[in-house]
């Protein structure tokens, strides 16, 4: 809330009601912003922006060092001078046939979105409001308690344990234990950012109980559905269709993070809800590459992309795993997603950009409880050179400490 | 509201608890979704829809027939491969830039959102929260209302009166007598569709100072900045920039309405704010067609584009009034945007679309007052052979009616 006592603080310092020069504009009275809109820079851009800044090999935020597969570009070239103008609100007709058809499920279920952010956006809207509460676990993406914010309700997180031998715990009990009679939804990430947790069919089954019990929905985000390293995640949508909204990424699966074009697969019946409101937070998504991840989601799956990217990812985890072991970290290795966790009793994020890496701290996955110390999450959806300039640039600055 | 009582209804008409067949299914307990999300398909959407459906001609949704021009397609084609990762929430450094030397303001008060339709989405929701009033003009925009709602604020609409002869008339005093206590902003579309009206600078003048007295944010909608037919418009900025957010499309001026890349231009120190809720909502716009637009905005200004775009678009104006007129209506030419409105005496949506035209009904942007009887809007960013079409269509049912 810094942006609004900043500016309550420059109320009445200027009497002449006009603008002065850019940047430093005051008026005898000014009106100022909502609370809720407060001055707070996402971690992943600023460990981006930093990384950029100071030149830091860039293992904090979720995107490939890789350009995305000729496949989808090249659609994207077809695309453009023929799918220019909107789109209509729940996607181009090609792209929900697509994904019905990629995840086994009536194209009439599914609205596109600008990314998967505005995906989960609009299902806080649409799921809970003033008085109501929203289950997660925690550590928590860290736009889930904001977004259940701006919908007027309340975010609740229920904590895994990290256990060094063990590694990250499901404890199905405290979440039973932390629903009340207002709480609506059950949000869940599996693949889990960023503990790489994918949970068992038996955690589901427990999990779809508790939802039927209590009358919940279940708003389960699965935006690295394709990024599994043990067994195929099971989705949630499969165990209780009737309750679950799931949400996907194109830019996660294809490799363009930048390309905003995701999705929500609804309960039947309920995509009329949802479209309502989708009209309103930003209309449609971009119309050109909407088109080109509809060429692209048939040829994924046929040209086997994304095995290979689970056999890429997969030797890249286990090398950066080896490489901070070597430095002495505890490394937690996930099930799915692209990111471990790792504890290290001296690293922080500050401290490893000075050596030249950018990490994500632990911190900015806890708001409600306490991070584990010494907690920090790696991407390793970069390039073999990136991860090997990390690890010599973090042994060297070991050797330095050690000297 | 539909959505909601039509689940309500459908609770505990099944015992099983478990789902019965895709689209049929039905639990013992089911929870509803929050009020907000209400089934409501945009006029826009539903009028484009109903086009396709059958075979109208579409002089409804504002787009273009035509592609974009050639030098935006091939920036975006040169971008593809380069920008395909997350662009920061503030948008690509190249595009603020851009934006920043093309509107004459810092780029460091530009933020880049998933069109304008998020833009405002964002700024009702910076600006505005329980018990504040926002003040608009009615015939109102079909998204205002809602994203005010959204926010938790209450949108109040002034009406434009519609005088036959000298057509859409706005009353300063009629906006200043609305403002109460609870008023935090002004929300307001100049050129402003669908009415075409271009503010003059004296009715600015007169908006800007009622904005100073009572301590007003001011939310200028100018997406038609560049679409105009008679002196260029006014921005608020100019006139107010310690209060004025400024929204623009790159979609309406680059004939792209597709693509998702629209802003905000902030008054000084107001960014951050913005930008706390903008990472929120969809984190960031799409990276590879900001990139184009970034290279494009110099290339329309230096080649000429916007005023290409005039005349043609006037030429389009004039030949569809003429047209009109000589069906009988009534119709206001206007100032800017690509839409005219035209008042006839048996015209409604409706029947146009059974004579193969459709057009937006006046009602759509009524939703305090009454419409005028026999508005509707027309737009002109069409072909001519469109155009054409529409007018032979129209000419064919007006004399099978006086047949």
């Amino acid at each position: 809330m810094g942006g609004v006592g900043a500016q309550a603080a420059c109320r009445g310092l200027s009497a002449s009601g006009r603008p002065g020069r850019a940047g430093r504009v005051q008026t005898a009275r000014m009106p100022h912003l909502h609370p809720r809109a407060a001055a707070q820079e996402s971690v992943f851009a600023r460990m981006s922006r930093l990384a950029a800044q100071r030149g830091a090999v860039n293992l904090g935020q979720g995107f490939p060092s890789a350009a995305p597969p000729e496949f989808l570009l090249g659609a994207a070239r077809g695309a453009l001078g023929r799918f220019d103008q909107y789109a209509p609100p729940a996607g181009l007709p090609a792209l929900r046939d697509a994904l019905g058809a990629d995840l086994g499920v009536d194209g009439a279920d599914v609205t596109v979105t600008c990314g998967a952010t505005e995906a989960l956006h609009l299902l806080t809207l649409a799921l809970a409001g003033p008085g109501d509460e929203v289950l997660m676990l925690e550590p928590v993406f860290d736009v889930y308690l904001p977004q259940v914010a701006l919908a007027g309700a309340r975010g609740v997180t229920v904590p895994m344990t990290l256990d060094p031998a063990r590694g990250w715990q499901f404890d199905l009990g405290a979440l039973a234990a932390a629903v009340t009679p207002r709480t609506r939804a059950l949000l869940l990430n599996s693949p889990f950012n960023p503990t790489g947790t994918v949970f068992t069919d038996a955690e589901l089954a427990g999990i779809v109980a508790l939802a039927r019990q209590h009358d919940l929905w279940i708003v389960s985000d699965e935006v690295y559905d394709e990024l599994y390293f043990g067994p195929r995640p099971t989705s949630l949508r499969s165990l209780a269709p009737e309750r679950t909204f799931t949400v996907g990424s194109a830019g996660k699966r294809l490799e363009a993070t930048g390309w905003r074009v995701g999705w929500i697969v609804a309960p039947p019946g309920q995509t009329p809800g949802v479209l309502g409101l989708r009209q309103v937070t930003s209309f449609s998504a971009p119309a050109p590459l909407q088109a080109a991840v509809a060429a692209a989601l048939p040829a994924a799956r046929e040209s086997g992309f994304y095995a290979g990217l689970r056999e890429t990812y997969g030797a890249r985890m286990t090398r950066l795993a080896a490489g901070l072991r070597a430095l002495g970290a505890t490394v937690f290795e996930p099930r799915g997603t692209y990111f471990l966790t790792a504890l290290h009793p001296t690293w922080t994020a500050e401290g490893l950009i000075d050596s030249g890496v950018a990490v994500i701290p632990g911190e900015a996955f806890y708001a409600q409880h306490a991070a584990p110390a010494g907690l920090t999450r790696w991407a390793f959806c970069k390039s073999d050179a990136d991860l090997d300039v990390a690890l010599a640039r973090l042994s060297q600055a070991d050797q330095t400490v050690r000297l």
